[in-house]
């Protein structure tokens, strides 16, 4: 195993030390309990959005931490979900009395975690909440997880949440919004290559040379099967296939494609992708409405992408295009 | 060789398809000639900033063309110079009159090419420049390259230069003011793996379990050694070395560090790299004044990273923090 570490039981504190370091002005990161917020957190009358999850997927969720996207975010060790004190911790810190939104990636060690510290957050004036992303067509159980997992159509659901409470949208609202944008969310990954946990020190599982993993999960979890590797075109096709499947568009609707690089594949590779997926979307009769092409829910090294397919309204659009400022995502402001 | 692609052949050109539908109201893209300009190039008054070189450095530099950054890139196959045909066209295509500043990476085929491009551009009303960037401090000469070779710091003299352009900095002066960017930037790298060129459809390179390449080059060319296997904290202390000695930085000057990945290097392990880095630069009583952490300058999907220095004052600071929107480069506008 090759990392560039000092040794795997530092490594998370050391990144979350360069993180801060480097995006001073944006966020502050706490250590025991370990979150980071905004910098200026808690914004007066504002919900608070708190998100989180087992590290290894960054930019995914500190990366997106900042206006108009997450008020905090509680990474846990690499593939670990966080703990209840984190969250709530993180939770206190923005709160403002608006309450508190938790987005939860559906696993089953982060929903028991963040349903634990909501239970906790009781003495929070304005309440919690929580979404939950199940954005993953291609299981419906998986290794960690009762019902889909949750991948990277989080970072969709994280943007236009963020937009909505940066707006003033009260608590209530945002989580039925959240969950409509969870409804309206389709995602499927195929991976040509494993990760390596720096602390297992070993692939998480094998690949043959000419193998890939059809639908497979953002910790390595399998998918739907091990096929001999294809070509772009199959790949967007067979994946394009099912999330439409599971979200029946209408024809004509607009769509956002998030092409998301899962750590050790190339930007020219996700670019020619995403080619590949605009073009099945629009043998749908799906409108290629907004695009994101980039790494931004990883496997750490793990070779291999996801695409995720949001239907859009004009409510969505316009939450989707409003400004935002995190150390991974800007525009706009 | 794993590869998301269709084929070797057709993988630039679908990759650069997918790129002008996911950032169309950002950049057009035209073929054969093949280059990227702004979607409202030329832009009355401005000097037109072209650069481009192999593909397979994405971001680098499709994905700086935009609003403070570059007018145009001309990308050629991977890790091989575009042609003069390209650059000319790509020149003609974003001059308003004002001149055209080609900023080429010091390598021996781009150089020439771009040479011949700026003769042929003689008819260019505004006339045109070139800015050398050989920022890379590891070795004097290399596989492709006499003297220096260009790489990161690539990114800082474009997005200087692109905010110095945009505020209607005259040609000569943008180019006297590349060239002191230039030289007030050093970079070195490190490789855990090498990459894998489509067509060659084998590893550049091998390296053992346990090794790294010092200094190497950005299509993987024999840096200063190849050595154990070292930390984080050896690995930043040794590039910064190298780096501090090439720039004498004074004591209490501001710095910006750029940690870059070529590829196939986790996000979190940047950020521990950057937490690094910033250490070493405090060490050396250098001041860190901002900081980007992220893949910029890519080696498709090698393992490894750089790290960049450049040395700031208060002009430079002013343009490093305008407005700047591009693909991969937003913030501020």
């Amino acid at each position: 195993m090759k990392k560039l570490m000092n040794g795997a039981d530092t490594l998370l504190r050391e990144s979350l030390e360069g993180f801060a370091a480097a995006h001073a002005g944006l966020v502050r990161v706490a250590f025991e309990p370990t979150y980071v917020a905004r910098a200026d957190a808690p914004v007066s009358g504002k919900v608070g959005l708190v998100s989180g999850g087992g590290a290894g997927h960054e930019p995914l969720h500190a990366g997106f931490v900042g206006y108009g996207m997450l008020d905090a975010a509680c990474p846990g060790q690499v593939f670990t979900s966080p703990t209840p004190d984190q969250m709530l911790a993180a939770a206190q810190a923005v709160d403002s009395g608006a309450g508190v939104l938790f987005i939860v990636k559906n696993y089953a060690g982060d929903l028991m975690n963040f349903e634990m510290a909501a239970e906790m957050a009781a003495e929070i004036p304005g309440g919690s909440a929580m979404v939950l992303v199940n954005d993953d067509v291609a299981v419906e159980n998986s290794t960690y997880t009762q019902g889909r997992r949750g991948v990277a159509g989080t970072v969709v659901v994280e943007k236009i949440l963020g937009a909505a409470a940066e707006g003033g949208m009260a608590l209530a609202a945002c989580k039925a919004l959240g969950e409509r944008v969870v409804r309206a969310t389709g995602s499927m990954g195929v991976a040509l290559s494993s990760c390596t946990v720096p602390a297992a020190g070993k692939p998480t599982f094998t690949l043959a040379e000419d193998e890939m993993e059809m639908g497979v999960g953002i910790h390595g979890e399998p998918g739907r099967r091990r096929v001999k590797l294809a070509t772009t075109d199959a790949i967007a096709e067979e994946m394009l296939g099912a999330i439409a499947q599971s979200l029946s568009p209408q024809r004509g609707q607009p769509a956002l494609l998030l092409v998301n690089g899962f750590g050790g594949t190339p930007l020219m590779e996700l670019y020619a992708m995403h080619r590949a997926a605009a073009r099945q979307l629009e043998a749908k009769g799906v409108k290629l409405a907004r695009s994101l092409v980039g790494n931004w829910t990883t496997s750490l090294e793990m070779a291999g992408c996801s695409l995720t397919v949001t239907l859009m309204d004009d409510e969505l659009l316009r939450l989707w295009d409003a400004p935002v400022e995190t150390a991974a995502l800007r525009w706009g402001r």
